[in-house]
């Protein structure tokens, strides 16, 4: 596997950063740090600079830093080794001349942006790289694409145990064992298994030892990880033969999800998508029943820009990786939610997300 | 189960706050939020004060917070709901009246500490909590050797897998998926699974795909999370039988991880723990090979105080529940380490890890 190449991408963000009339960054998120330098470490802090880049990571990760930077095409970041808080300052004081720096505000904790502060002037830019990472190129396409495919690998195979007697536990850990299996290096984010009039009912449950019983809703967020990329997506099944409400509810989230699908396309405002959802729900009296956002964007990290609800002019970009995933949910009936994973073209998305969806998921699905 | 009861542990810091002439604190860092109330939600801020405890957090923890402050005795923490930054600066406001207030400038990110100093004047006081939560009671002790005996029990399972061909993804996977059908809720950190000379020889490798060949040394770190809690041990297999080197180096690790047990009591500094084991590889004429530090506390965080390192002047106190892990590290040779989990007592130590240690852990180990 290649790893994502990031030239190019240092350059984006200075010339973001020149418009603000400033020339330098120093860039302490990790996705950020990874979507510049390919640097996967826990630890470490970035000089993103017109005057040359510097890596500040302490002796744990300097081969590793070393390692990365040269497979991702970063190679012109010189790595500097600081074990200390002060060591750090000094580097960061030595690359950055005193001049004006970039800083994330909203991530750096108070007690280092108010040393740094000593040695230089932080200016918050919060935001830029959000906005960069948006565009994903194919490689990291790919990868996102390698994750939702491990994700429906592992439901395929796990979708004949969703019988009464099951514990949502026991479900949660034969997809996050699946997954592994199947070459990802983790879940993507806390696996949701929410079964049940009253779990079901909570869009963001955690998996407890209930056991299934027939007549459940079973709703199964699942993602993976690859090579730091997520995948992200939710079906829902029903134990035994749904309900007439379940299948009512079923059929509306599933043309809701469709309308909202619709409405993906370059250009168009990330309430649009939120809207076409919404006005199923409405249509149908239910719109109280639908809790959460529309979808969220997703690569580097699970939960990125841009965020899909009811408000906001932020526009669709192509190469935007987005969620669009409508629900309902009340207690006694339990939820319904249809998750996929879709990349915005400019003629509308392509779907990442291949388990089937246009029935209330049987135990075994066939798979097409 | 029931959940750690956390009455009183409000007051004892409202005695601390008080020796810096403080009686209001704000309360960011997730793990003390959880030892404070029992709430274990992902976004949230308490206000301890000597006006009445609060805990804001956002809409989707309303229902979660009031049973868990109810089941860990903490009843008198009042929950309010902030569903924006401006929300949340607003309850924060009025609740500490515009007083002085104790907040944690090491994680509260610099952007929350400038908005809310238009409220209330913000002093640092890191460090307070992590003291306190030094002190282990008898139930945190009963949550972490759950932990640690289902990290024993997966690893006994998985003893019988370690031959050549089998990956170190592989042990991975297996080691994860048992803690979890075992009853843990994940892993407590990444487990290390580290083979032959090379990757061995890293103290922090990740898991590769690397297949374990005979004569491979095989450093492997595990832990389970138990209701917050943490377990963190080390055992290191030789496949086959050891070379001559090999089996020197364990002996000498054996001795020296002996060494620094027989130094952990009440009272005693955290140097001397490092001492005690440095100095068997310094009478070896290895010292240099010895490449980290020797142990750090475990509980609601894997790493927390007190840190064994060559410099501190901090003691042991009883309750104290930390690491005792030398080891040695040679690119050629491999790795290996000892790891086991202690709780200090007036008289020593009571050693929390169940599984063998007394020669390279062979395949099929019998346990006690």
């Amino acid at each position: 596997m290649t790893p994502v190449q990031v030239s190019g991408r240092a350059e984006r963000l200075l010339a973001s950063l020149d418009e603000r009339g400033l020339d330098q960054m120093i860039v302490s998120d990790r996705s950020n740090i990874r979507w510049l330098t390919g640097f996967s470490g826990s630890a470490g802090v970035l000089i993103v600079s017109a005057r040359g880049h510097v890596l500040i990571s302490d002796g744990r990760y300097t081969d590793q830093a070393q390692d990365q930077l040269e497979m991702s095409g970063a190679a012109d970041v010189a790595v500097v080794t600081a074990r200390t808080a002060a060591e750090r300052n000094n580097a960061v004081s030595v690359s950055t001349s005193g001049r004006p720096l970039g800083a994330e505000a909203l991530v750096m904790p108070h007690s280092e942006w108010s040393s740094l502060s000593a040695h230089a002037e932080l200016v918050a830019t919060d935001g830029l790289l959000s906005q960069l990472r948006r565009r994903k190129d194919e490689s990291e396409i790919g990868l996102i694409t390698t994750a939702a495919d491990i994700a429906t690998a592992a439901m395929s195979e796990v979708a004949p145990m969703l019988v009464a007697g099951v514990s949502e536990r026991e479900i949660r850990d034969e997809l996050e064992y699946r997954m592994r299996r199947l070459g990802a290096d983790g879940p993507s984010y806390e696996t949701i298994v929410a079964s049940g009039p009253t779990n079901a009912a909570l869009p963001h449950a955690r998996p407890t030892s209930r056991q299934l019983v027939e007549g459940d809703t079973v709703v199964i967020d699942v993602g993976a990880l690859v090579a730091g990329y997520h995948s992200d997506m939710t079906r829902t099944f029903v134990v035994g033969e749904p309900s007439d409400e379940q299948q009512r509810w079923y059929d509306l989230v599933f043309a809701s999800q469709a309308e909202g699908l619709d409405a993906v396309i370059e250009g168009a405002r990330v309430s649009d998508i939120d809207r076409a959802c919404r006005a199923v729900f409405e249509d149908a009296g239910l719109a109280d029943l639908f809790v959460h956002g529309t979808g969220h964007g997703v690569g580097l990290d699970i939960h990125e820009e841009p965020f899909l609800g009811s408000s906001g002019d932020a526009e669709l970009v192509a190469g935007d990786v987005v969620t669009v995933e409508p629900g309902l949910y009340r207690v006694g009936t339990g939820g319904i939610r249809i998750e996929d994973l879709v990349v915005v073209t400019s003629d509308g998305h392509r779907n990442l997300t291949a388990y089937p969806k246009d029935n209330p998921c049987p135990p075994s699905p066939q798979m097409t």
